[in-house]
């Protein structure tokens, strides 16, 4: 017998039984010894899950509105495009609908045995298998990497790792014909085309290659296919790659030995507190494929212990990623990142789930669950489900946290001090890969889920076809990559490391010391050495919660120390309106751009003024609320109000303003204390508390050894914040005498109150 | 026996009795027949409130909030400084906070029966009696009127109108000497001192002027003092105003013929519709006078009729101005109105309480009071409170509305037009006194609470003593009050009317006609002949609810007759990021200001170009929301992009964009289409529907009896919209041939569907 005419026979076979008897025919009729579905579902998952329909609210909602999300799409048909567009595009936006609508329907499949979401699958999924094998690489050449579907492999990769998860909830109801023509038209080929096909684009350490290892491994679980998931783990043996490629964002391709494969992307970007070096934005974005590939190794592949790699690192990074929020649950924009992108997108609702199904049940998981509001229609989902439904949930308290950087936790960090309301973000990180920006000691500020000093993100409209095709903006290079677009030093217009990715990616800033132990006091310190060399830039950042002031205020001291004189450009990033300044302006009768390059292009002075006393004090008022910094000040500082928007040809810039001290020194001191106090409303139209509480600032102190400010408050407190600037780990006690005045203290720092 | 001698025994008396009978005491010992409380509260009311108290949730909060803040207050102890500060500094805030307490106190006496806030009320009073024969006018000299205890007469006569309700409440508490002293030594000449002793600030028709016949009004009907009464009601007899006088805000202090007092000030200004001639923002704040002495007339002198007074105008203006409000309820900042009032303010919960009390019991006021969540502590509270509780509130529905402005209704108004979310506000009112704009035929559009085109609004933080002492700011007049910076037509670089208010006091704009008794076509359309003389300007404004598009569209067309060439500038004040034209334009590398004087030297020219085409084309995303203006246009044409903030040398303005149709020309046609479409969410990162349904948009028709427009959508549909320019309320039969067509209808406009 033939093999047509065997086909033939089994057809005929097939039809005379019933669905359910046809599933378990087709089922024996394969060699597959794990059943299907096994990557985000399994057999004894959706029996358990069944059992419980209709008795788990957030669940059955989650379910029902999945289910009215497939069955409208059912009612519009299918539509699989010849792909021709830029993300934004329609046939970009329809192939990316279409892969998500594959993943919901064959988990509705599964869970409600409604052989129509079967068809569904089959049919879409055949052609596709029809399309794929007469596409050429997609017309749009814009990528390092064109994909076939899309205009690069990385959005082929998405849609195989979704695509993988249908194909698994329908394997066994196919025929083995069905499962051939898949298998060898599309899925086999589509995989071997984003790995041998695209070395360099697989063969990486990034957040490309880690969809693209996934989307081949899912495919290979699901296929049962060894070489695939071997190339998925552990990358392709060979590539023929150059050290030093880059990609078209400027990251580089290949370096020198170099691991790759799945699990040296687990290895390398994360560090052991579970910060991802390319930054949050992109650690969610990431954050799906490394969390349903590792669910989907524990299923089929129990033996690798994925979710104890490198210390559960996986795991412990859903727990980093939520921590590196704000109070709305919006993750700080380090490095490349949108605003707006939040512990409410999709990949967060995996996460989230994964994490707290296979990381041990934690009940604060369960409170972002609940305000997520939406469940994994799956295992995990279903444990979370269940959790919020007991009552289990209690709220997820975020504190301060100091994450590492760096495969080892040694390449610098992200600092976050966190008192009251008020949320420091503080970067002495790496290069952060590709996406990594030139921002060394940078900080941004929020207070109650509103920014009050922000770091500017990414120049991007991410899918919106209008704005590039929604891809990155020649702003991002040449505005938001650039020191200046940062609240941090600039020394004589050139961004850190000479704005160079090479020299950048080898260095990272150094941790001097974390300390958040005492609530009153929270403070971290770190220094920077690469940045400019022969400049060495010191900023201590704290938290300072005292009872002689309204909130708490942030202490701000950057010390820069240079043989050389420099100038340096020392940014604020505010938001809101003006109210009072200490220093006269000018503002000119036209606008000319602040500088030349390297960001300074884009930012129009609009005033300039200088110091009227040895503090410059700076207030304004933003969302009702008033903010006020003090900070100490040169007789010949230049004061500068800018804002951003400068050789903008296409609007892609948004206009928001900045308040910049210059100074022409070798070593100084920026010393600054920025205060939130009171509110406004326009409805009472009340102002309370208008005025800051700080009355002066002074440096008291300041050598190799000791920075020591003193704060004095309009009420005539006085308060001393002094930092050890060498040995601030060491155990012995500090001895310091300023101006007659004996301090003694064991740490890092100490903060006292004298009487004047 | 002399009165010395008299008041000690009476002391000695009274200190033997019990507070209660004491109370008794004093009362029986004074003539006033009335009987007190009998302003906001009354006797019997207060028995009512005592015996329901603990039964209805939203008055028991709101008494318990009072309380609680009277208690603390009563804790930091009495502070009566001299006065010293403009608005936003201490003293000023001191006294006002004074006030509010007071009232309040009063109330918490009568209702909880509890001595101490008697005696805070007596003790604060007392200082006041001590404090106001010594004082001067206050030192501050920016006002037309200056007070005593503020800046300004205005503010003294708030203190009066709330001091005096405390009064009214402790007054049969008090014994006669302590009467006698506060009346002949801080009451009397007080209210002498803001009508005789300022008539330019009296005898007005004016929101200041309403305060001040209010705050002599209230204390003379404590005082039961008809004398004062009847200069409260009708203001003072001679006043030595000359006619043309003005305030320091430029308004008419005196006009020929006018009336005055309290009655006057609810004749004039009210249009029969209840709009208030300034404006919304100041409607609110006159609202609060308007119905307390109200409120208190109703009790006093029943026979009066006020609630009744000019067929009820007082009452039904609480709905007209719950109708001049956004989705979030915030008033829409016509002339000069600080955004973010709303009907959450103070004065508003006195509005709805009194209106839902003495004006029917509209069960819609309680959905308003319900989200207000606080009532009077008083009768009309009382009755909201049961009203809430016993859940009788309706939605409170906001449809289109048109309303006449001018005391007879015939000045001209304000069209609201509404539709699934879309709010879009017409203007074409009278002059609106001191705080009128030049702004004839402009308007503002909101989405959900949202200002897609914006209204400036004033310029002025009000209160913010940093910003020019909370006062108006100078770029109130020299931006704000300008035509360009509205959404409306500026000739030749110079504002309507010339600017004049003297101008543009004697003239309103027409109603050409207004109808939105279709829900799918509603439109408001209105003349104006006067702001340029020579120049007749027709503005026609429609929400269109089509099935062929998305959501309804805005329709606006200006047309312009002129027998001379001029220079029209046609501003969209829109808010966000540009996302896409379809002209090009260029950017210039530096800035200047638009032009130089009423208004246009505050714009920056941020970009120029040219039409491409017959139509041009405008696109931004705001709020996630996408918004696209199609318009047509002339070849010549100059397509501006400006922002404002050019000469604020102290940042006063916020910097926001407008994009600007400037067109030379003798009679020309500036014909809109402005869509909402879409929406783009930064966590699921897709942009839904990101461009517009309009592909093209003609004027067909155009003469003195008709304009015509034909709008055709992307799938081929074509609309057509045709407006009779004349005989636009004739019943007859209108006939039109376009383009070899006929077109057919009864009424001001046609709408149809064609086929291409």
């Amino acid at each position: 017998m033939n093999s047509k005419i065997k086909t033939t026979l089994l057809v005929i076979v097939l039809m005379a039984l019933s669905c359910k008897e046809k599933a378990l025919e087709k089922y024996n009729d394969q060699s597959d010894s794990q059943g299907h579905p096994s990557l985000i579902l399994t057999k004894s998952g959706v029996e358990k899950i069944k059992s419980q329909l209709g008795s788990i609210p957030i669940f059955d909602a989650s379910l029902e509105a999945t289910k009215d999300e497939i069955d409208a799409e059912i009612e519009l048909g299918i539509d699989v495009p010849i792909p021709k567009d830029l993300s934004g595009g329609y046939t970009h936006a329809r192939h990316k609908r279409n892969f998500l609508m594959l993943q919901k329907a064959g988990v509705l499949f599964q869970i409600l045995d409604n052989e129509k979401y079967a068809v569904y699958v089959r049919d879409m999924l055949m052609a596709y298998a029809k399309l794929y094998p007469t596409l050429p690489v997609h017309p749009q050449t814009r990528s390092y990497a064109r994909g076939k579907l899309f205009w690069q492999c990385l959005n082929d990769s998405n849609w195989l790792v979704y695509s993988s998860q249908a194909y698994d909830c329908i394997f066994e109801w196919l025929s083995k014909e069905e499962r051939d023509t898949l298998e060898n038209d599309l899925f086999i080929p589509f995989a071997n085309f984003i790995s041998e096909g695209n070395p360099q684009f697989f063969n990486r350490v990034h957040n490309h290659s880690t969809w693209g290892n996934v989307a081949v491994g899912m495919i290979a679980l699901v296929m049962d296919h060894d070489e695939l998931l071997e190339k998925a783990l552990n990358g392709l043996k060979t590539d023929n790659l150059k050290v030093g490629m880059k990609d078209n964002d400027g990251g580089f391709i290949k370096v020198e030995g170099q691991k790759v494969g799945f699990l040296a992307n687990v290895d390398e970007p994360f560090s052991p507190d579970g910060y991802y070096t390319e930054g949050p934005y992109y650690q969610r974005y990431a954050m799906y494929p490394f969390l349903v590939f590792a669910e989907a190794l524990h299923h089929v592949k129990p033996e690798l212990k994925i979710f104890e790699y490198k210390e559960g690192v996986l795991l412990k990074s859903v727990n980093t990623l939520i921590n590196l929020s704000d109070a709305d649950g919006e993750f700080f924009p380090l490095n490349d990142g949108q605003k707006g992108m939040s512990y409410y997108s999709k990949e967060l609702v995996t996460a989230v789930d994964v994490a707290y199904h296979y990381g041990g049940n934690n009940p604060e998981l369960l409170s972002i669950a609940k305000k997520q509001d939406r469940v994994l229609l799956n295992d995990s989902g279903l444990a979370v489900a269940l959790g919020i439904k007991e009552g289990k949930d209690k709220p997820f308290d975020k504190k301060s946290i100091n994450l590492s950087d760096g495969s080892n936790g040694d390449e610098g960090g992200v600092g976050i001090l966190r008192s009251k309301g008020l949320e420091l973000v503080f970067k002495y990180a790496g290069q952060g890969l590709s996406h990594g920006h030139y921002d060394k000691l940078s900080f941004s500020l929020y207070e109650e889920g509103e920014e009050v000093l922000q770091d500017y993100g990414l120049s991007r409209f991410v899918n919106i076809e209008q704005k590039g095709g929604g891809n990155y903006l020649k702003e991002n290079k040449t505005w938001a990559k650039q020191t200046i677009a940062h609240n941090t030093i600039t020394q004589n217009e050139v961004s850190h490391f000479g704005g160079k990715y090479e020299v950048g990616s080898k260095h990272h800033s150094e941790l001097h010391f974390y300390d958040a132990t005492n609530p009153q006091v929270q403070i971290v310190s770190a220094k920077e050495t690469n940045a400019y060399p022969g400049t060495q830039l010191h900023r201590t950042l704290a938290i300072i919660d005292d009872e002689d002031f309204e909130k708490p205020f942030v202490v701000d001291i950057m010390n820069v120390a240079s043989e050389n004189k420099n100038q340096y450009d020392f940014p604020y990033y505010y938001f809101g309106q003006i109210m009072k300044t200490n220093f006269e302006y000018k503002v000119p009768s036209e606008l000319k751009p602040l500088g030349k390059s390297i960001g300074y292009q884009h930012l129009w002075k609009e005033a300039e003024g200088m110091p009227s006393s040895d503090n410059v004090t700076f207030s304004w008022l933003n969302h009702g609320k008033f903010y006020t910094i003090t900070t100490t000040s040169d007789a010949t500082d230049n004061l500068i109000l800018a804002r951003i928007g400068a050789k903008d040809p296409e609007f892609n810039l948004r206009r928001e303003p900045a308040f910049i001290i210059r100074r022409h020194a070798k070593s100084t001191t920026f010393a600054s204390v920025i205060e939130s106090h009171g509110n406004y409303s326009p409805i009472s139209e009340s102002a309370v508390n208008a005025y800051g509480s700080v009355s002066s600032l002074k440096v008291i102190y300041n050598n190799e050894n000791y920075t020591a400010v003193q704060i004095e408050n309009v009420n005539g407190k006085i308060k001393i914040l002094v930092i050890a600037n060498n040995d601030a780990l060491n155990k012995n006690e500090h001895h310091l005498e300023i101006k007659n005045k004996e301090y003694k203290w064991v740490g890092s720092y100490t903060y006292i109150t004298t009487i004047n």
